[in-house]
């Protein structure tokens, strides 16, 4: 199954896709796609779906998931990225956060902040926490997935490595976390560890990667965490990304207001955002 | 005036504390202290505090604000403290996080992890945002301060930098953010650049400084990350620790099961935590 929200922000409504692509809405029968919801998406199955209502129009799309706490990232986690980025790939994953408040929509805009001069794209493969997770086993740990989803990863380099430390700085401005279109059920994505992803910059691919060469993966990502703290409904992990950042290219190439991305991943859709200033 | 959340995790009820010490119910004005009630706090100062219910008995207290999106941890801010830690005071602010699942009531055990061997303390001067803050100047960031708080950022120091990097990982596991008792807001407060701060462990004191030595103050702190992200009501910033942590005894002291860890800051109240297994 895959699941959308929609509306303006910050009052999405729950919507599911059916399978020629509509968006059906899902407000009778769940407030959100969040929370307590999230355990039990696979009761979602037993409804006709022919009985929602279609979404008219094309709304703005909201994060396909509400009420994230946690932004996990992880970071270096494709070794031809880490060598890009002139950086080994870590003994064990790197774990660096974005603040919730850069959650967005799919095709909201790129925001440059005020005094960027290296804002950059990262395509990624996106988790969400179904079932609180606490100490799981790498056997159990797919029990405690309630999706996946497409992120890009947005990132301010000179803010997260040269403006005196730790990651989040740089990952975290307004809008540097559009997430979905949709959250895609395991079931539904299938092998997720051989998965295409792609971005283009005004047309031209600069990420061209899959999943595979991802170093750790989703069930060992999902026990590691959980070492460390409690994953809760809602959480997003985003997986790190394949090589053709920006801060690869030589010379580095960053974007610029009016710039367009484009990028998705197999099986769970695509992301179109404009760049803009931040005024 | 002073502002506390009490009752089970998750579902605190509001209160004010009266001059007299006694923590009054405010759940008939507001639903929490949190979101936008923050903005308006100053409004319920004409609140008749006598019509008040006394809270009775002696109940938990939560953390003093809620719906918290962003705990944003400010590190090495005290000269003393980066020199125990082998580290310089930074050109800039170091901004890292504390996922916001580690916020806990100020009296709530400490929970070692099951992996931790470096359990360390840190009190912490905390401020909480009131009102939406983007790009604002230093000389209006007061106008975005809810509150003051103390609180224990409590860090697992193997996990922060022996395991592969960003700090997150050794800052947010369950219970690392004891926070409150009160939320006390800044005309209570007065001076906030010259507050005594302590920690004890055991009895014994480990820590005993002031925000006097604190490096980059809080209106510039509003200012600066501003320019990141924006600040939304119910975010907390903690400022950094002055020097005492067990990182910086010879050899370093780290936290057991059994201990019992006290702290305080100058108008801010005290935590009282016992240190506890993780089952």
């Amino acid at each position: 199954m895959k699941f959308a929200r929609y509306g303006e922000r910050g009052a999405e409504k729950p919507a599911l896709v059916d399978n020629d692509g509509n968006l059906r809405d899902l407000s009778a029968h769940v407030a959100d796609i969040a929370g307590d919801v999230l355990v039990n998406l696979a009761t979602l199955k037993d409804i006709d779906v022919a009985s929602l209502p279609i979404v008219e129009g094309n709304p703005r799309l909201g994060s396909c998931v509400g009420g994230t706490r946690k932004f996990i990232c992880i970071g270096l986690n494709y070794a031809d990225h880490a060598a890009e980025s002139g950086l080994e790939v870590p003994p064990e994953p790197v774990i660096f956060a974005k603040f919730t408040s850069a959650i967005c929509g799919p095709n909201d805009p790129i925001i440059i902040p005020r005094n960027s001069v290296k804002t950059d794209w990262e395509v990624e493969l996106g988790f969400v926490i179904g079932k609180t997770a606490k100490y799981v086993s790498e056997e159990d740990a797919m029990d405690h997935v309630a999706g996946f989803c497409l992120i890009n990863d947005v990132s301010e380099r000179e803010f997260q490595a040269e403006r005196a430390g730790q990651w989040v700085k740089g990952k975290s401005s307004d809008n540097f976390g559009p997430t979905g279109p949709w959250l895609v059920t395991p079931d539904e994505v299938g092998d997720f560890d051989n998965l295409g992803m792609w971005l283009e910059v005004n047309g031209e691919r600069v990420q061209d990667g899959s999943s595979s060469t991802m170093v750790y993966r989703v069930p060992f990502l999902v026990s590691y965490l959980s070492q460390f703290f409690t994953l809760e409904p809602g959480d997003i992990v985003s997986t790190g990304t394949p090589p053709g950042v920006g801060l690869g290219f030589k010379p580095p190439r960053y974007l610029k207001v009016g710039d367009k991305v484009a990028l998705g991943i197999d099986k769970l859709g695509t992301q179109n955002q404009v760049c803009v200033a931040d005024v």
